[in-house]
Parts: structure tokens; sequence; C-alpha cells
């Protein structure tokens, strides 16, 4: 049985604490919640709550789910310098950890938000040590949280974070940016929800460039210039035309190599 | 029983095809296919194939599953002026149907592909006709396609054609470009894919505006930065600073709001 010890009570201590819960493999020993106002999110669970991080009962593994920016500070807090300790930040580099002899990083590729039902299962977990000999205990974590893990170095998972940016932070944009659209237009957002459901289901057996359709990527001038005449911002046009070129260019090169090819 | 003729071979031909096929309220009287090689999408179903568009039979609604450029020149080659013939096209106004005294629209908000399977009740098919006594036979058609439909005017539709670039081109555009640079970096992009569906999951739930996490909306400079170091590609280094400040002007935007109403 590996001990928990959760410091951090933001999304991704939230997710931790309520997936690992019950779990065989794992017991959750107890979590550090700095805002009490937080501590709320965690009574579900009997876990020990514990507000003054120097008196953290002993634990097998302390998980980090700080903020990028506190990871450092808080973890310099911490009263002792032999545990494994590790972050589950995607955009820092393990060596933040600054016992350095045992640190680890567990990151779990998706976007968290408390309160929303998820299938860990599904979530893939990218995984760190500097030890070799830390590996196995934090893959048997991994494995009590989802059935999906990897072992990748810092710069790599760093790209995986700025991937991940890409197809959440960025295609979310355009759900906002689509909504404030049809809401300025009074028209109506939830009509689309089908279709972005669509959209990500389509890619999870046909690779993304293959299931592009769309003016940008025919070329159809009328329609993209019916659109751009429909747009008043300023800000969004431009961005409409940044992405149309961006779409062209791929395919370009796209039917260049087929041809090339031949 | 509402006689419909099928007039194209592509995308939405294939999916109206297979959807209505064996429906009790409507019956395909027969598809009309230009190119002869196409005819096998539709060998499944028992529908009469037609090549010749003067010798199509006679049915209740003429369906123009045609691209945009070509609505107006096939339904010009149409045998009869006092039939209903409606179109298929987001972008395109009700007026492209030549006949007008019987024209109509059915534009199924849904990104398709063929040999896709795709659950047709959750498609909102957007609806038009120029005569008001046109109105009960396309309701019906669209029943017998989907459970979800809604009148909008041709303007009206072109706005929401907009908006589904937005959220199905632009979002599947980063899918790519996330793609290109994880395997430009001898990286995965299937660990990704989870979080692809959960992107679009959540906003089927909760408004766009409050999904939104990452780098650009907390402003996390040392990250947005890391980030851009990583990226050797000028256009999508642009592309990434251009999103940013997009996000960060709509947060700041919803920021001002809810201070403003404090």
């Amino acid at each position: 049985m590996i001990r928990v010890a959760i410091i951090g009570s933001g999304n991704v201590a939230y997710h931790l604490a309520k997936c690992l819960h019950g779990k065989q493999q794992v017991s959750v020993e107890s979590i550090w919640v700095r805002n009490p106002e937080k501590e709320v999110l965690f009574n579900t669970y009997t876990y020990r709550i514990c507000n003054d991080i120097h008196a953290l009962p002993d634990a097998d593994i302390y998980v980090l789910a700080v903020s990028d920016s506190s990871i450092a500070s808080v973890c310099a807090q911490l009263p002792f310098k032999d545990k494994l300790v590790i972050h589950t930040s995607g955009a820092t580099n393990i060596d933040a950890i600054c016992t350095k002899q045992r640190g680890g990083v567990f990151y779990p590729l998706q976007s968290f938000s408390i309160g929303r039902v998820i299938d860990y299962n599904k979530i893939t977990v990218l995984l760190e040590t500097v030890n070799e000999s830390d590996k196995p205990i934090l893959e048997k974590l991994a494995s009590a949280f989802s059935n999906r893990f990897a072992w990748v170095s810092s710069e790599e998972r760093v790209k995986y974070h700025l991937a991940a940016t890409l197809v959440n932070n960025f295609s979310n944009h355009f759900y906002t940016l689509s909504e404030l659209f049809l809401h300025k237009n009074n028209l109506r957002f939830d009509l689309l929800k089908p279709l972005i459901l669509e959209t990500a289901e389509k890619v999870q057996h046909l690779s993304p460039k293959m299931a592009q359709t769309g003016p940008a990527k025919r070329l159809d001038l009328p329609t993209l210039e019916r659109h751009l005449s429909l747009i008043e911002d300023v800000d969004l046009r431009h961005l409409y035309e940044i992405m149309t070129m961006s779409i062209r260019k791929i395919h370009d090169d796209l039917n260049r190599e087929k041809n090339g090819h031949r």
C-alpha cells in the first residue's frame, strides 16, 4: 500500500483525491489545504486535512498539486529531504523539485475542472523520476489512477504540454469566439454542440489532416469572402484570415507531397 | 409517404441516402450520380441510380446535394419548374434555386465523411422554404432525418455556417498542427486523443468561456515563453501569439464585465 500526501487544493488535487479514494494499492494519508475555504471540496472523503505543511504526516509519495510558480517555494518548505516528491505540471522541469535526489513528475494530460465527472482510465499520465529506483512506486501510483501512462523526459513533456495547449485551449477558444459571434447575432450556440463533439470524435479514428473539410481547405473563395464580410470584429477577422492561410498551407504541402510520391 | 430524389453523390448525398433508407415517412426514389465510379457508394440500397438528369423519375422533393458552386447550374438543368427543389448548403442563399417559386434549404449542421458512422438524431438541420406551403413537407423530411431542426433565414444560416467553420475546421486544424508538431519531435499524437474528446465534451454542459484553462488565460508568461521557444515553424509561432492575445482579450473583457457588475 502506497501512502500518498496530496499538497494543494486546486483542480488536479481535487481529481487526484477523488480518483484515488478507495483504491486498494494507494492510501491518501492527508491533504494539505492552504486556503480553509477549499476544505469543503474534500469533505466527502475521510482524508486528514492539514493546514500546516510542517505537520504533514509520514507518506511514501508527496504530490505537489500546486500552481507551476509555487512548486519550488512549496517544495522548499517541506520538512524533509529524503522523501519522494513529485509535481503534476506539464510545463515545469523535474528539477523544480528542490530535493533533487528523489524528485518525480506525474502529469495527467487532461484539462481538469472541479465538479466535472471524468473517466480517469482514459487519461494519459506522463511520468518522470530523477532516480531509476523510484520508477516502480510512481508506476504503481499511475496504475491506481489510470490505465495509460508513459515515461517521458522534461523536454518531451513540455512539448506534449504545448501540443495540449493547441488542441485544448485553442480549440476551446474557437468555441468561445463562435458562441460570442452567435449571441451577438441573436443565434443559438447550442445548435453547434453536436458538431463540436463529432469534430473531436472523428479524429479518434482518423488523422485530423484527413478529417479536414471546409472552405479554406477547398479554397472556396466566395464562401471565404462571404464569411469575412460577416465578421465585424477586427481581431476575429484577422484570426479567420490567418487560420485560413495556415489551413491552405498545410493542405498545399500535403498535395505537393502526394504529387511528389506519384 | 414523401418521394425523394437525391441529386449528387458526395458526403451529404451519401449520408442522406444512408439515413433515409428504410424510413417509413420517406422513400428515396432515385439518386442522380454524375460520376459512375461513385455508384458503388449506393449499392447497399436498392435505390434507382440515374446518370441522366433529364430522366429523373417523379418525386415530391428533389434534394440538390452538390457542391455550392454547382447548385445553380445543376438546378438549371432540371427538366421541370413546378417541383420542390432544395439545396443542402450552409453558405448558399436560397435564391440559388432557380425555380424560385418552390425552393428550399435542408442544411445539416454537421461535418460529413463517407464511411463514418454518425448518430443522425444528434444533428441539427437548418430549414428554409420560399413558400410557406412547402414547410410541412420539408419538416416531414427533416423529421425522418433527425430529431432536431430549426427554421432559419439564408442570412442566419450563413452565420451558423461561419460559426461551424470556427468550431469544426479551425479546431480540427489545431489537431493537425499538434500532430505535425509532435511527429516532428518523434512524439505520439494518440496520447492527446482523450484530451481532445474531453475538450469537446466539457462544453456540452459548460459555456466554453468558463471551460477555458491554460497559460494564455492565466497570463502565465514563463510557460508562454517556453512554448514559443519550442516552436520552430514561424507560421505556427505567429498563430500561437495571436491565439494567446485573443484569449487574453476575451478574458480581460470578461473580468472587466464581472468587475463592472459588482
